[in-house]
């Protein structure tokens, strides 16, 4: 089931897209990946949003399609940039990953966990070479840290 | 199109997950996949599970999100335990192998057909390390005995 | 979101089908896509299949599962043969693969662009080895000559 | 030392093989490989052939070639079917690969673990490509679930 | 020994190469490769082309080099475009490579089998990189759509 | 040579490492690294440490050993925390690895560029899987990050 | 079972050694191996050895360790060469290479079918660096080339 | 420059080729190669022709397309079999390997040295999987045995 | 066959393995190998055994599985630890590396030759990882070292 | 169409080899290679060789053969040294490999472009082995340096 | 910083080297690298050199230059042979490896931990064909096994 | 010890770099690397760039990050091109690789080896795609070579 969150307060729109497995967040091995659940970091990050100007959006969903969908249509609905946690999806998914270059606004991945401290696998990273750039291992901070970098890539442009 | 298998007898629940193409059972190439279809499959299934006190409930998906879907939300369902045949997502998803991790239900892995005598790239399995356990190579019976698999862990558990 | 493209003409129906972020032709990257969006793709097509002799519809969906839907239903529903753009599932998808064995009828892949020319991980091609043949690197026009291809594979049965 | 386990019961005969370090279940690892030795292990099979008709016959040794020989000779004893657990030479043994091919009989192999989940090395699978079929991961049960395997493919020859 | 076609018909010339066994078209594997010859083939080209207003040219030769010296002597020689049948040499030449880069008109590549459903090592096409786009898989009609390919990107240019 | 950057600022101490080739920042192909130099960089790094009730320390080094050092006597020197861009050693050094290991506090690895869309040789990170996480791709805004980032690692500590 | 064929003829001794499986000759798939036995193969062998002036001494063993034994004690025995058909064996045994390498007597190494054009760990030759050389692919008339290549490597000796 | 070697004796005609460098035999390194010219081989291959009941007739030369060219060119020519040194193109010409292919007629492959013991990439060959067999290791003497193989082989055939 | 080399001495119990192809110690390549042979080496360790206040029993052994079944009976036959010189299935035998892990004693494995200075495939050590310690390169001194880490090992445990 | 250049001035003779697609010199993306032709390149060797002390003499072919041809003649004709630019061939021909090493003289291989800094796999140099050591990287001026090398090599001789 | 230990004791004198990190012994990961501080080791080799007639001398630097230029010196100053446990610079460092080949001393490498049990990078050990022989796996004890492994081969060449 | 060799004569400067073990030269293996030492190499250059119309300034230094600084140091300085000998880092060293690229003057690397006919390890160049070019294998010429190739770079510049 995907879920949405709407977007809050004011100034450039930011997408904060959650992949797969994503909506299990504050049950999955909490000592992995933190506390707190999907709710509880959207309203983390809808506070900090304030502080830097911007509004945030958000979508959760298990399927690479909507996704891929979301990051397509970003552009024509006046998204001026996003958040992507792609789950484990990070680590196969080419679709997404031209998505994220045909979606014409900066991307900034995000991990809960340090993809490079588990296992081999997590460790190639597929849509990060499309993206602006890569913060992982922080838990729920990652994504705190991953919506500066996004008002950081915005004042830039200006 | 998704299909649903509602559950059937009584006993712990256990929830029977196809994954892409299998759909299509009994039609596609009946030499390598046996010339049951899903229907007849189900049957099997629910009339084995009355014999072993349990109940069975099915869904077909051609769609990851889906199968992370189900996963994710059958410990909340009070499912006890998963049969899955992940059909060719076996080799790729690891979507599908975090929700089975995420699932906190022992997932018994399936395979109509032995895998590690077809091509190359079906011997990698990405989601058996986060199984129970692998059935592959026995035709429909790989169903039955996947279902036996799943009420012996469940025993001993009590 | 998926669109489709109602059949047009007369004959034998080629069922047409574009992938992941097809959608976006004509806005990404025109040098690399070509200018063409995809109702003036398939409008070029209906153009071709009436001087062939051949009526075709066309789906667009960033989900491999509904691609997989698609072909698993087009035999039944009468499709002679399918043109296939599978985007960026062409390099990871075994899902698509399979349903294209277990369509039952000629499958022509097509690429926009010369993917041999591109990211060493779009020269894999998993789905190819399931297709008729494969067309690749010559904008818009790939997609004619596929759909020639597809129309010199069916005058061969006959 | 090779042990013999002597056929019990009536009906078509299966041997059950028992490759390198079997003979030290129950003392190694229980928590790996379960706490029953071979004498239980062969001693529940026996009760279960019983219910399906069957026969069963052991053989646990250390000796690649032993295994090779009695594999090889089985056809020519009346064996119709034969149950094999590797261990280790599961991952190299193009001799046992061999010889299970020339057997000219059905073989399942089984594995107390899930190979999948432990090193690497152990994910290659040497002998199952000749194998009919492969049970991992369920403990003792695995022997249950082979022998019932065999069944099934002896049923469905006559 | 190399086989040439003269030149026939009027337009931009198009030159098609031949290369290794391709001179024992219709007697090597019919079912593989179709049941024409090279004369047969290359008649059907110099009608089509006689279609699409252009004229073509041809050279069957065993030898790397020959293909190397056709390509390079081609710009100067006035040849407008080229459709390259590489034969084995496609999986391993990077001299011809080398001059189809150098040659500074278009090559479509062509291939009268589906290459990606063969050995592993024809899945490496080492040459494609440098042509405008590969065709592969419709037996003789690779041909023809080839040289439509090459009329669509002579017709761009101007 | 090695530069040293002096501490300033109250609170808990975070070291700054900058790794061979940085002392050139500004100068080295700012499209890629930035405009700033080391010496501005530290500048928003002492401010935005004030802002955080932190003081930060640097250090600049070509030679891998006093790395390595400075690591191995953060801890006894009472740092709290370090922030560390290894250049290209990132991609190599498993003696920085074990340092970074052995330091006993939290370290952020930072990079400027995203390392994962440059050569292949820098998707592999080396000291990475020892990091608290990493963060990269914002040019001088990565320092930030990691700045940030320890704040918050040394903030759930206490 | 290891198996014995005593020494026939007059002249230099030369040892045939039978690897793994291969006690089954003229049984096991003899589209592939040939349809000979073991006993017919060492009769041809005897007979013509009494044409070359040689004579010749079989072992069949499936026991790795039987055919070291019997490679270290040849040169002892007054053995001056050897033909080996490692059978899988030759794939992994590096214990027989040694042996091969301390035996001290030219060994040439047969193989009923051409190991190149069958599964890909058949092309790995762990035994051949040691041998003298390889004849594979002539059924029973390999062992005669490998027995005629024996007794030119004696011949040059002299 | 191309040597040929005349047909000379009786019987079916066997094809003798030798590819590159092999012109230079008798001068280079003949510990590795053999003291024989290839004139000297040519002779002692006649005559072990005309006791076989076989005519030879020889080709040497250092141009892939030649020895391709007299792949193709033997069958229309009545040849009946042939023995194929392909000296280092052994190593790397699928040209050549399709040519043994299309031949149609039993092609044995023969080295003078044990490529097995020598560089690495002489290990792999490219050609093998297309011939009948391989025979390497025995200098001057590895042709006799081929002859003798090809001679077998035609037999078994009548 | 096997040797045995019964126990001298006094105090806990090491038992010396010796691998395939080590009965030829002495004779087989004293440049690599040293001098002394097994009879030799066996003496100075029942010294050096009563030196260190240990018993020393002894086994040379070319088949795997007695390696095995050694390991396996060890423990329940009062032995305090082991020297195990695997010869060459240091580089592929999992069983061995299986029964080492069972034993649960100490095991130290020794190589007379730098392994690491040798082929590519030495380097490779299979076993290790289920060893406390590898010795390597110092020949028979390589023993030595081994049964004084043993004494060492044993030390550390009371 | 293979051109040779006539020997001039006295001395030494050496050999300067040109491969594939090297008589394109001077069209052929003069940024990559220069803006020399072959004629201006020998012209300059000419000249620089009568400073040295040396005649140099050419040949430039698309054909492997006769570079092959070309090395092992060279020997007998008197030649001293070889500069020899394979072009393409470099990466891939075995074959001229084994004509540099039975050339008997000393070969020094030029490239005019870096390879190092190109696409990967003209990364690897197949025939750089055998060759006395390499230039590459400075466009024609490599030949010089080529030549430069080649004197000091035959002076160091004498 | 550098430490070094001074010369202590009578006879041929041998150079203990340790690399990286090994001057935090004693405080890092005890479980794995033993309780004893650098200090405490040297001291123990000290004693036991007096016992074997050497003298050791010590050199611990976190510098692969430092390194390197004591094994060059070494020679020249009169050492006789070295213990080196080069740290994790044992896995990547080719400079010291090329530096013990130049030393012209006996080196014995020797690591605290057994290398072969830890991560994959830790099995490729770099250096190590260049020393004598290695020590892996014995704690401190493996710096004694070490040095009688060095007293060893300094008696042999006497 | 890291050596300065001071500038002489007149014109552009051109720094040679010697990286780690190039300080023993003329000591270490003279059949390999040559018999003259760095002094004797300077001298060498320094009268050849009098020649040239250049000026050299020598530096040697076993230390990666000297290397680094001194390249970084470089333009900064009025050095015009640099001559670089990395020694063993030329494999591993992607620090000095980024520092030849951030230096912005010409680098040549040199070997005195031919690094491609040693070691495997020695064929992987990491720092040579940052280079102009390379020249390896003609001993102390090398660096003659390679101080002209600087020369020529210098000339076309200008």
């Amino acid at each position: 089931m995907t879920r949405r969150f709407a977007a809050t307060g004011e100034g450039p729109l930011v997408l904060v897209l959650h992949g797969p497995n994503l909506g299990a967040l504050g049950r999955r091995d909490p000592g992995l990946y933190g506390a707190l659940d999907l709710d509880q970091i959207m309203e983390r990050l809808a506070k900090l949003a304030g502080e830097l100007g911007l509004r945030v959006e958000g979508l959760q969903s298990d399927r690479e399609g909507e996704l891929v969908e979301a990051l397509l249509a970003a552009g024509g609905r006046g998204v001026a940039a996003a958040v992507l946690n792609p789950g484990a999806l990070a680590h196969t998914s080419y679709a997404v990953r031209d998505a994220v270059e045909a979606a014409g606004i900066p991307v900034v991945e995000v991990h809960l966990s340090n993809v490079h401290a588990r296992e081999r696998w997590r460790h190639h990273l597929a849509i990060a070479p499309a993206a602006a750039g890569v913060v992982a291992g922080f838990g729920p901070a990652s994504y705190d840290l991953g919506l500066r970098a996004a008002a950081n890539l915005l004042a830039r442009r200006t």
